[in-house]
């Protein structure tokens, strides 16, 4: 099994696509197989440091009225379902990231599932995932604690980790969302819920080789 | 027969991947046919609007490392030859794109077979397109008479319909290339050589409904 790394924050409707897609490409994949590792983060430390306020897409208006019509005609095209309603800003993603990452980090992993589901509030429903209300329900909606996972949280250490991960994002030469990295591969670099397919392959392809 | 507008650059790699597989893609499409516009133009006059020295991929460093590793990844995905010593830098493509726009206005169009070669010398070959020579032998290996058609493409009014071509190029939204737009939807914007397939399906869809 070689491992491919996903990583994403739930500010990117791109990336929601490519969290609805990742498991059942992966589990599809041939070779000795792909298992896929959720590393959530949030970029605007990256984009910061290369110089925008927020994302890049907001800095180019004709870009962003492209991406407007492109990100419902990918999700019609993916079979993703995606509000209106949520494409008119940048999402607070920082509490979505904090809890996704507490989850990755435990033993049953409730990171995917929470994942999806956070996303699905998020751009299938257009709910706001900056308030705390909305991912307690999240949480609820999966039988956990709600009000203890978002404590553990919002502990000193998981918010250094979230750190700690943005840190490795920008050492892993990302600079957008979604992106697959092969850790097997040197590290090999994937950029976009378009390269999905490519990233599946070549991790499987590893996946033989080695 | 739905027409789809293919927008491009000499400059782009991207580009020259969906010019070596656009007639294919289309001559398989369904429905009542696609037929291709070959459309080149010079994108440095929208970089420069939105902001830009040169191309936006040359503003993050970071990004650009990304594009190095990913063009030869692609063209050996998509079978199309890429030299490593085109990769350098900025291509020079505005005698290029005279010469394409002016076959392209004339009764035989060569346009399309001028573009695919001339792509060719530059990143299969690692040629330096914007030496005159250098276009002068891709138009003799097509039989053509190199002298008098550069001579042509060199005229006021042929420089001038390169100017109206950015233009068109800026009213139709375009801020990168390759690309694709369909006048018969209401000027339906595809950007990038990874959404030439669905351009295609888009195109072949619309000439259905009309």
């Amino acid at each position: 099994m070689t491992q491919l790394d996903f990583w994403y924050d739930f500010a990117s409707p791109y990336a929601y696509m490519a969290a609805m897609r990742i498991e059942k490409l992966a589990a599809e994949a041939g070779g000795a197989g792909v298992t896929v590792r959720w590393r959530p983060f949030i970029i605007g430390p990256l984009f910061k440091e290369f110089g925008h306020d927020l994302s890049p897409v907001f800095d180019n208006q004709v870009k962003w009225r492209y991406l407007l019509a492109d990100v419902p005609r990918q999700a019609a095209y993916y079979g993703v379902p995606m509000s209106a309603a949520r494409l008119e800003g940048p999402v607070p993603s920082m509490l979505g990231a904090r809890v996704a990452l507490l989850l990755a980090s435990e033993e049953d992993n409730l990171c995917p599932a929470f994942t999806r589901a956070l996303y699905q509030a998020s751009f299938a429903e257009g709910r706001n995932i900056a308030e705390p209300e909305v991912v307690a329900a999240v949480l609820e909606g999966m039988g956990a604690d709600a009000r203890a996972v978002i404590a553990r949280a919002l502990t000193p250490e998981n918010k250094q980790a979230l750190k700690d991960q943005v840190a490795a994002a920008m050492a892993a030469g990302l600079f957008g969302i979604p992106s697959f990295t092969i850790a097997a591969k040197d590290n090999e670099l994937f950029w976009g819920n378009d390269r999905l397919e490519q990233a599946i392959a070549a991790a499987s392809a590893a996946s033989i080789a080695l």
